[in-house]
This record gives C-alpha cells, structure tokens and sequence, in this order.
C-alpha cells in the first residue's frame, strides 16, 4: 500500500494543523496508510489547542521525495505548499480557498467549498461517510473553525460553518465562546515576540500594478501594547520596504474583543491606502471600525484603490 | 436572483450533454436558476439517448458575456471551455479529469472524482442531497456513462461505476446491455461521414518533446468499413500533417463489440509510433488487441517511446 502524506499550508495556522490530523484520522479509519506532517513550526494559538485535546503535534517534513503521494488540506497553490510538490503525486485536495497555480497530472478527488474553513467540509465528510467524530476530533475541528472566522465574528463564517460549531462544541464538551476565547488569547499574546516577528507572522505580498505591498496582520487583545512599541514596528517595517522595494506596508493589529482594528501604514504611498479606506493617517496609524477580516475587508478595498 | 449557465466542454459528448442537463435539474429543484447549455453540436449518440427519454437539447451558447456566472461540468481546462471564460464567475466545477490551465478569482464549489463520467459523481450528489432521480435523469446519467466506459468496458470504469449503472438502468426502465449496445451503435455509424469528419471528431493534440502528435479515435461496430477507406483517410491524414507539422498521425478506429483497435499510423515517425505498441506496421496499419481507451491504452505508451 502506498504511503499517503496529509499536510496543510505553509507557514501553518490552526485550520491547516488540524485538518491535517483530522482527515488523516479518517483516512486511518477507513484503512489507509496515511500520515500528517506539517509544514513549518506551530504558532502558539494551535499548541494550545492540541495541548488542551492532548493530541501530538505532526511530524515537520521540510521537502517532499519525487513520486511521494500526498493529499493537500486548507491549499492548493503550489507556491504555498511543500517544497518538491511539482513531482509529487496529489491524490486528493480539501480546500476553501480560491484554485490558482495548481496543476495535476491524472485526475483526483478535489473537495472545494466557499466556507469560513476546511475543518468544516471535512465535518461534513465524516458525516456522508458515517464516520463517528470523536472528542478529540471534534475539538480540533471546532478550533480551526474559531481560530478561522474570529470566534465566528469574520464576514467569511458562513451559516453552515456556525451550525457546525454549536454541534462540535457539543462533542468536544466545551463551552464555545470561553474555550475560544482563551484559544484566541493564547495565540494573540504580543509581549514576547520581537517586532520582526509581529510583522512577518502573518504577512501576505500582492502586486497591484507597478505597486509591490505586503499586507500584515496580527490579532491581539490590547491593540495599545502593539501600537505602543511604533518605533521599533517601524524600524523593522521600514527595514522590509527597502528590502522588498514596497510602496507600502500595511500592519493590521486586530483586536480579538472589540473586533476592531488600529492599522499601521508606512511608505511612500502610505496615504493612498489610507485613501481606500476614506480616512488620513494620524501619526502613521488609523482606526478601522468593525474590520477583522483581511481577505474581505482590507485587501478588496486597497487593491480597488490602487487598480482604478 | 443570478443566472447561471451549466455546461460540458467544447465539441460535446454525451457526458457533457447529460451531465449538464441532469445538474441543471438538480439546481432548478433547489430553487436556483440556472440553464443548461451546450458549446458545439450534438454527436449522433447524444442524440439517440436524448430521444430515447423524451428531453430537448439544451441550447447553443457560443461566447460568454462578462460577469456571467457558471457552472462547469465534465472539463476545467480554460481551453476546452466556453469562449470568454476567462471573464466569467465559475461558482461550481463537477468533473473527473485532471486539473490544469484553471483558475478562479475566489473561493467556489469544485468536486472532482477519479470516476470513470461525471454522470457518476452527479448520481452521489443527487443521494447525498436526498434528490429523487427520476426515470428521465436516470436515463441520461446512465447514457453518460455508458458513452465514457465504451459500456463498463473501458479501463477508466471503476467497481463505483458499475453499480450505478445496475441501478440507474433499473430505474430508467432499461436493458443496460441492450440499451447501451443501440445507443453506442446510433453514434458508431461512420458510412455517412466524409473522411476529414472521422478523423475530426474526436482528435487530441499531444506535444512530446520536439515532437507534435495527433491522436485521433472512431468507434465503430466495423472497423473494415473504415479501413477499407484507407485511401480517402490517408489523403486527409496527410494534409492534416503537412498543415500542423505533425510528426505522427494516429488514428484509432475501436471496434465496440470486439473492443479491439485498428490503428492507421502516418507520418515520418510512425515507426517510432508502432514501437510503442512492440508492433510493426502492415500498410500503415497495426491492430491492439482488447485496447479502447485513448487516455489509459494509448497515449501513456506513445509518450514513454517519444520521451525516452
């Protein structure tokens, strides 16, 4: 039988953890020899979260063997998957994201929907395919649910993916909102990371024309400590532009609580991505209202402003 | 409420048509309003198994308007879909090939199986969405699946597959055997049709290295009738290399009663061709005794000899 690796994204997330343990529970179940790996280091959010379901973190696999058969969960662009990927063999994709740069020999099993995150279509495997979702299971799938739309607050949690936590929540024998909240806390302490870190964590490159912007975000729950440090975050964020040639950086401090955010723009067209937003900068920063969500709310509207 | 149009691929055969047709049935019982549509004329097969179960073609579309939101079925490859594709809004994907040269703006619903059609992944849906399959879609799904497995015959027909045709020829109120043998028959008449048709109709380009490479297949219940045309094929063959540069001609004519191939081989590598097979050529002709499929019997074979 052939050895099947079952991993999620770079630089991975909680969604891409453990929907990587999830399925290959399943797969395991129904006979197969698969096996999780992950890409990169944990983030401190989902060592909490298999810490409290006393599940082991997945092997790191830094490069993939030619001809090595794997199942993508929570990606399928090459550039964000496992070094090697272009001649390994992909027999399945569970993803909710858009399909781009990705491209297969033979045919495969590709499971794609528009929800807030994979853990919840493969919540709905496990039921097409009778399989019992455990404890266990159901509490990393309800934490890659939480940690994905923000305690269900993102505009991207769709209906089905809030029925879905109330039913898990119920299996894992927790309660939603406390056991999410702490999950998020736990991942949004700020205090012992250095600015370099908070500034590349979660950071995603676009290309808008002639303009290169990396778009960062970090989610916290006292925006103030994050802003407080400005010269040294900007220090670094400068350090990038340079490097990286940018127009503008872009560092969104969400607030978990208040589900706002206080967004730090430097750069010489710092002014023009304020401009998407309707609002001018007061020493670098403004505040953006109701906004959690980069996907949705942030990129959508810079990117209109610097395409028109 | 948007409209959405749900097609197959390019030069239609009958599991685009009816695979169409029957998702489009599924969506209008959700309440969605959407059409099925067809890119190019309907084969002689298609036909028979649309007039045997009483349902009208669907209608001809040949270009896309900006923003119109679709559905595609049966293919994924921009190249073999509609016109304008690259402008339009692909909310669903249903197919069972390989993905490549596709790519969406965001997230979407995409369901793809190694199945041997996709009326097949279609007969799931309906059961997992508790949809009744009358016996008009039963019909199609069934003749869908008859056309891609060269009935149950085809390397690319798996056990899932046969049991739905069981199933579905139960429901449809049909002899599988019987019904599938008239209606493989209705699109394997090959007296009416000019030369430069047959080798037309169903015709692959392959790029192997330097070399460029055509690969074209007939079904037939005689496949003398056929090669007795040598001379009129090989006219049109030998334009056909001429005009696209092609280092080899292979034309498949596959006897669906034998389920044996004669394959007519021209050009300046068609020695190179016959090697693949560990045959000969007699005439410009070589037989492959129980070979159907294009994709799994001959192109694998033809790539390893011209890529070696």
């Amino acid at each position: 039988m052939t050895n099947i690796l079952i991993f999620g994204h770079k630089n991975p997330d909680t969604d891409s953890i453990c929907s990587a343990i999830v399925y290959n529970n399943l797969k395991r179940l129904q006979g197969m020899d698969t096996e999780a790996v992950r890409l990169g280091e944990l983030n401190d959010e989902t060592k909490y979260a298999l810490e409290y379901f006393n599940v082991s973190a997945p092997r790191l696999v830094e490069e993939l063997k030619e001809g090595q058969h794997v199942i993508l969960v929570d990606h399928n662009e090459f550039q964000q998957s496992a070094n090697g990927i272009e001649k390994a063999v992909i027999r399945e994709v569970i993803d909710h994201h858009r399909i781009a740069n990705f491209e297969t020999a033979g045919p495969l099993y590709y499971r794609a929907e528009p929800l807030g995150c994979t853990a919840t279509i493969l919540k709905k495997i496990y039921e097409e395919q009778s399989v019992h979702i455990d404890k266990q299971m159901a509490g990393l799938m309800l934490s890659a649910l939480i940690s994905d739309s923000l305690l269900l607050k993102s505009p991207t949690c769709t209906l089905r993916d809030k029925v879905a936590a109330e039913e898990l929540a119920k299996i894992a024998g927790v309660n939603l909102e406390e056991y999410g909240l702490a999950m998020l806390k736990a991942g949004a302490s700020t205090k012992d990371k250095k600015a370099e870190e908070l500034i590349t964590l979660d950071a995603k490159e676009f290309i808008l024309g002639d303009d290169k912007l990396i778009v960062a975000q970090i989610n916290t729950v006292d925006e103030k400590e994050v802003a407080d440090r400005k010269e040294e975050l900007a220090n670094a964020i400068n350090s990038e532009i340079s490097k990286k040639s940018l127009s503008a950086f872009v560092f969104v401090i969400t607030n978990i609580l208040t589900s706002n955010s206080e967004v730090l723009v430097l750069g010489a067209k710092q002014d023009k991505v304020a401009a998407a937003f309707g609002k001018t900068l007061a020493n670098d920063f403004m505040t953006l209202e109701g906004v959690v969500s980069r996907k949705k709310q942030v990129v959508p509207q810079i990117t209109e402003e610097f395409t028109k």
